[in-house]
């Protein structure tokens, strides 16, 4: 397995888990390839308890951090990911394959890199809504007759892939070109501009209240796509301010 | 994932399964993966009639073989791959790591090879007993911490290191060197020479009463670390029983 500060940038979150079952094998798999930070959010209150004590990952599950929305679950994460399947489902944000992530988790190793790996609820896994906090649709190839994995199974194939792919000799690893020397913006850094850009969009009367939901659908997934760093992020959010500052004045 | 042709020659043993969740979960991975053949080998009844009904396998454990023996079980498999950790064990056998394993099967392509995956029980896993029927001890890398993983999370580690990595593009396929270009030998093939070689030794009164199953065990773990191909099996199998007769007679 790789050094644990490989694996310790990584956070797993669960979203709204239902089966106790379920939770206690995410925490044993996480146990098992040696990852340590669980996020899960708005449990099932009893379920929850129930879980808590799953034989072989007492502290991790002692350890975990509840919040009540994805958003804050992810808020200082870098790079999200969440998975689900491809069928009935025309993806909005990239599709990563499983087999490809420790690859391309390799550009995203500086200091202050934190992953994000969302799953879904067990009945309907990661909505559209979810979605948009995402930067990637990260996609277990599966057989299309039973393409829908059991939560604790697909966050163990996950981490496997992770811990087992991610170690790589030092001198294997590309050094980053020179525009990507900045730290990319967190989930917070976007959350934030998404919200003073929709405020503007409003204030300018570009979008009207039956549209709202939508652009600001769209204004997230776009945020995600550009890959913005953290200066990038911090230069739009005074930009914006300002222009809400001037139209509301 | 790749042709199923390809997945069709593995079959999944699952060795004395205690808990029909894990069998259901075991019977879920495979056709999330593209897996069709399951055997249980002396499953507890109650249970197992359980398991059978798990939900988005129920076809492929309705067609799963039941067997009483893991001999019965890997009878017509040409490698046999038993799973297991490196923990409070000195391995017997070869480890193959889990990574590792689909190019060691790209080796082992030809038509009428079969590859027997065996999963050893929730409690203990596999015994040195039933790991002499297996050519590989295969090691899914874990933390020291928590090394021992559940059943079912370890059949879905397993399945998807396989159904991702199995698949090559034909050109980059090495071909078999011609002295592999025989069959090798089945297990069958195997237990059969061991049972005859074991009579010649104590026809030959080189194994005492005593020493009977410490050298019978020795014997099986030989008889894999050699890679026998079918035809060998055949030869040293007619001269043991010519041995043997002439030993009687």
């Amino acid at each position: 397995l790789p050094p644990t500060d490989q694996l310790d940038r990584v956070v797993i979150v669960l979203m709204a888990p239902r089966n106790p079952l379920n939770i206690g094998a995410a925490a044993r798999a996480m146990a098992n390839f040696g990852f340590s930070h669980l996020t899960v959010v708005a449990p099932y209150e009893p379920h929850w308890r129930e879980a808590q004590s799953a034989v072989g990952a007492e502290a991790l599950l002692q350890n975990a951090r509840r919040t009540g929305s994805l958003a804050e679950a992810v808020a200082d994460c870098t790079l999200v990911l969440g998975t689900g399947t491809l069928e009935h489902r025309k993806p909005e944000q990239p599709v990563l394959l499983l087999p490809e992530l420790a690859s391309h988790l390799r550009g995203h190793r500086a200091p202050g890199r934190r992953v994000a790996l969302v799953f879904g609820p067990e009945k309907h896994g990661l909505t559209r809504e979810d979605l948009s906090y995402c930067h990637h649709l990260l996609v277990i190839p599966t057989a299309p007759q039973q393409p829908s994995m059991n939560l604790g199974q697909a966050v163990a194939v996950c981490l496997y892939e992770l811990a087992t792919r991610l170690a790589v000799p030092e001198h294997e690893i590309p050094s980053e070109p020179a525009t990507l020397n900045q730290p990319p913006a967190s989930a917070a850094d976007l959350h934030r501009l998404a919200g003073v850009v929709e405020e503007t969009m409003q204030a300018a009367g570009y979008s009207p209240a039956a549209m709202r939901a939508a652009n600001r659908h769209d204004l997230d997934l776009l945020l995600r796509r550009l890959t913005l760093n953290a200066p990038d992020a911090t230069r739009l959010l005074g930009l914006f301010r300002r222009i809400l500052w001037r139209l509301r004045h």
